[in-house]
């Protein structure tokens, strides 16, 4: 941590800032903006609740919550340490968004109090997004706070890495002219993002008994003992055909392979994919899979990583997604606001695919506004 | 609420908005900012968690919580209605403080939820500053959270309020050549301000047994049956020479009425207090007496209002007081802190004192960084 480090001299005194958006410098701006005048948008809104949205910033605001127990690959390292990257989600929030977003590490890890405590800050906010809970913790946690709020509850660790995965998905299927129901897909890793991605995918138009899902133990089917919750419900929902063993055999013949364990997957496994196919390995910083290894078996490879074409980056879906929700005052985000997501974010780079090229940069800033106009609109259906 | 009305129109949207502090348009800015680079500060705050006050926002950041039960002069509003004055509070704090604050709105008024809510979400902040809690929960929700969290927790409708006094108290004094422990003071009202006012003048000069303070059932007296709590403690500390009866008694002969009780005081009665005194009428917007019938027994005169001369405000202590406790990375706020704040903002105007200026404005740029440093420096003895 050399002072001369660019990383920790521009995390020095965070990243963010509050900013007021009106004049505080006479005292008629004060009268205004504070009492006496205040007063009467409170009796208004006390009058009719509905009115919080128009009046105050809550129409526009998003707390990001975590608990710090899976933040990036680096584990359960509690709220403070957590910190700086709910700060990052709340910066590209804003410069992708326009949504003013606000940091909310929790100092508990106990399910019944995070709902609690989110339950009781909500009326602070427009929408929570949930960020880097571990599973299974983090599916009961957005299941109870999405029932309880009046308001969009979104695990981006979920539903933002399925949503670009489908969209990515899309594009590759679309630039090998294939259809995504004809498609067999293997997805390794059967945590948060894994559920989702599965669950995305089948929403998106992929056939649910043609998926087969893996853990660390190998394929997930209905036989295998063991299996509880999430798991127990991908297992009956995917792999008609019962496979079973390890992912080798999930593999063989397969069109695609889209990896979120973390793990590492073979070449040997890879190289008994159908040719031709697709690699998405999203684990970061090491894929599980090379992508140099993967292009040698597929047609298309994506990662998590910047420094790798076809970078699969939340940060394509989430701006966008609470942005139209927000505009369409939306109380929960359902699975058709997400698969317009997805195919928001595919429709921007539609027309220019290329197997280096399948999801737009996530810099492009043509995507938030494209995804949040397709939320928006979804949200109103 | 018609369209053309400024104070709704000003409200539209809310007041505050969350800013970048870093860049974020290229690859390599997110990559400082976002991943990979950010996974590194939070290594260095995994292991060393006292590193998240340099490396991010906490260390300038607040939450403004309040519950919504006594919320200006409106009352139990409740959460929704209460955040237009928070985000009000907010942009004040930054505006004379620089201090970035984030208004929570708690959707419960039980003391222990309450408690359980913000020790849960306090990582995310270097300070709290609750707001609005009606009295007698206020007493116990600020004593177990300071007790509870590592950082300054400060009701700013007691201590707000019972800085500014202290500091107008000091002036008016001075202008008038008296002592503050040669001073009969009377006090109407023992709710949050009233208790912290009272505790305040004794902590910064005033003789405890030269107080007396009224509530609406008249004086508190150690005699006097079913005080419990906070009234308690008052009527054992003040009235030494057990003065009971109403407000007119303890009036008789006094030096100096301060009413933060939101009742009115009859003019009879405060005809009957020593002439040449000094009346503080702090209820907003009606006041305990009316200046003008103040200025008939009392040679200064204050309210709480912007349209009369000295108005006692409490956005001359917040920023500050919170600009140096987070300067000073202090884990409380003691009573040595908050003279200092009060003798700081005297200070600011105390080679120009005339009966009409003796606190500064509002709006004056010079008080927040004395009473910062004031606060910063007794926060290290």
């Amino acid at each position: 941590m050399a002072s001369a480090d660019p990383v920790f001299e521009l995390h020095r005194g965070g990243k963010m800032a509050v900013a007021s958006t009106v004049p505080l410098t006479s005292r008629e701006d004060l009268s205004l903006a504070y009492t006496p005048g205040v007063a009467r948008v409170c009796e208004a809104i006390a009058e009719r609740p509905e009115l919080s949205v128009d009046y105050t910033w809550t129409g526009n605001a998003v707390a990001v919550v975590t608990d710090g127990s899976a933040v990036l690959g680096l584990g359960n390292i509690g709220p403070r340490a957590a910190m700086p990257v709910m700060e990052g989600k709340a910066i590209l929030f804003k410069q992708f968004g326009g949504v003013d977003a606000v940091p909310i590490c929790l100092d508990t890890q106990d399910v019944d109090e995070i709902v609690r405590v989110v339950t009781a800050l909500a009326p602070s906010f427009g929408g929570i997004n949930l960020e880097d809970i571990s599973a299974p913790r983090c599916f009961e946690v957005e299941r109870r706070l999405d029932e309880a709020l009046p308001i969009p509850v979104f695990h981006d660790d979920q539903h933002g890495t399925a949503i670009v995965t489908l969209a990515a998905l899309r594009n590759a299927a679309t630039l090998l002219g294939r259809e995504l129901g004809d498609l067999r897909v293997v997805i390794s890793g059967a945590g948060a993002a894994g559920v989702a991605v599965t669950r995305m995918l089948i929403a998106g138009g992929v056939r649910a008994e043609r998926v087969v899902v893996c853990d660390s133990k190998g394929i997930l089917h209905r036989g295998r003992a063991g299996l509880g919750g999430a798991k127990s419900e991908l297992a009956s929902m995917t792999n008609r055909t019962l496979l079973a063993g390890g992912i080798e055999n999930a593999l063989a013949g397969a069109d695609v392979l889209i990896g979120v364990s973390g793990g590492t997957i073979d070449e040997t496994a890879v190289a008994r994919m159908a040719p031709g196919g697709i690699v998405f390995a999203l684990a970061n910083p090491t894929p599980e899979v090379h992508p140099d290894v993967a292009a040698r078996y597929a047609a298309v490879v994506a990662t998590g990583r910047s420094d790798y074409p076809n970078q699969i980056n939340n940060v394509l879906a989430f701006p966008g997604v609470f942005r139209g929700a927000l505009a369409a005052r939306a109380r929960t985000i359902t699975d058709a606001m997400k698969v317009a997501a997805a195919d928001a974010i595919a429709g921007v780079v539609a027309s220019s695919l290329t197997p280096d090229a399948i999801v737009p940069s996530p810099l492009d800033p043509r995507v938030a506004p494209a995804v949040a106009e397709a939320v928006a609109a979804a949200a109103k259906n």
